[in-house]
């Protein structure tokens, strides 16, 4: 069965979902995203993530595709449309289609393509209950991670030499420290049960799922320490874990082939992933 | 009148030359690409830019979507549909169509897109009589310069900052020293008439016009040193350039708001420009 995509103003067969060769994603990677994830067909932290793509066109000077309000309904559509219970939303919008030159164009349209990925099964994927194996790379990319761009290709590279090495992941490190994992952000956890993670900044994403299980760590008294942390210190860690919008909390039971604890999911990972799941299926509309 | 383009093996009208939302060079930005330079209706160094190009691929695990020849074959062809006499051509090569995944697809055939762009006068701009002013910006790209991927968004941002500061073209810092312009190489020129660029490395894009330039300044015995240099240097230089391949030589009179010399174009970069646009006249195909 095709699945329906939504692209400029048109739900169409996926086929026929097309840009321009000139849209500006396609040849500057002028563009900027967000994943939503899907649960039993109800959006998980979707304003949070409006709120984010906002700041991350205002960051570029671009314009937004459309309203919140719209955007909420191409949303519901297309979960119709696709008859989506578990899985994600991908939203994209580019600055739009312009003969090909490093200026900015003055007066072009944004470019909105909205698709869905159907993951059956995604709040109980073996992964969560296994744990996942992560090795670490150096972090090649720009300055400015705090803005959801479309310049994939190192993370996507990044995944690739973590298969290449037998893992899952990849956490990215930079002078020492660990930015975060190829589309996730990284955590540790102390013996003392404290939840370490780094510090928000332009040299890492500002996770919507990252502020959430924050904010329910706090809720339910857990400590938290934001800081940035090295593979040594998280080889040592009485456990690990990402966090990401498809992937909520997920523990990591590896780190450059060293075993984190006993080699299963910890307490504190399991705790939050619960948490944050039910608060999600709890809040999602 | 509309241009003809060229996506994987149809040479459309420019307002049907689209590619699936679902290409890879719109999502990852995981894609390369080259530009080549026409003058009177012929392709200027061709061959380094086919080389350059299969090492971009070669560096990405990604496939040539066709051989040599054809490239030529289809560049010809559309200089001959858009009646191009002076300009560029622009090609693209994705890693191409998949459904999302930071993981590379097996089995994806490349996606080839190749377009004109008219530039009359290429080579005789008032730019290039006057001179260009530089801004100097840090470099917030990836580590991987050396490909010619199209994550150009940071170099798109430097050229509006250029823009704001009312200048033409931004060079970018890294470390305290100069990488390069946003999209070319950057030069200084000595007291002594010595010619100073950084040695290539992943750090900057390694030209094709720059390494032209390189190797007909080594046959008319001008002095060459490959080296980083700072701002500071750049500004007390008696002169400085860029080249590109749609730029070739193109003289650069003022650094963040420093006059250099006389204001006027130097009589290296002068030189330079016209051996280069000679021998690349010479050499055309």
């Amino acid at each position: 069965m095709s699945r329906t995509v939504y692209v400029n103003g048109e739900f169409l067969p996926e086929e026929a979902a097309k840009v321009s060769v000139f849209d500006r994603g396609f040849l500057f990677a002028d563009a900027v995203y967000e994943v939503t994830s899907v649960l039993d067909g109800k959006l998980l932290d979707f304003e949070a993530h409006t709120q984010r793509l906002d700041r991350s066109l205002r960051e570029l000077d671009m314009s937004p595709p459309c309203s919140k309000d719209q955007l909420l309904a191409i949303h519901r559509r297309l979960i119709e449309a696709n008859q989506l219970s578990d899985g994600v939303i991908y939203l994209q919008v580019s600055r739009g289609v312009a003969d090909r030159d490093f200026v900015f164009p003055v007066d072009a349209t944004p470019t909105l393509v909205v698709f869905t990925q159907s993951k059956p099964g995604l709040a109980n994927s073996p992964q969560s209950k296994a744990g996942i194996k992560v090795v670490s790379i150096p972090d090649l990319r720009w300055g400015r991670r705090d803005i959801k761009t479309v310049q994939l290709l190192y993370p996507s590279m990044g995944k690739m030499m973590a298969k290449a090495a037998g893992a899952d992941d990849a956490w990215m490190v930079e002078q020492g420290v660990v930015t975060e994992g190829t589309a996730n952000n990284a955590y540790i956890v102390t013996d003392g049960g404290k939840i370490v993670t780094r510090q928000l900044g332009t040299e890492i994403l500002h996770g919507i799922t990252r502020a959430a299980v924050l904010r329910l760590a706090a809720e339910v008294r857990m400590e938290i320490e934001q800081r940035p942390f090295s593979i040594d210190e998280a080889q040592a860690a009485a456990e690990a874990f990402i966090t990401s919008a498809s992937t909520f909390v997920m523990p990591v039971i590896e780190i450059d082939g060293v075993t984190l604890g006993n080699g299963r999911p910890g307490p504190v990972s399991r705790r939050l992933r619960e948490i944050y799941l039910e608060e999600s299926r709890r809040t999602a509309i």
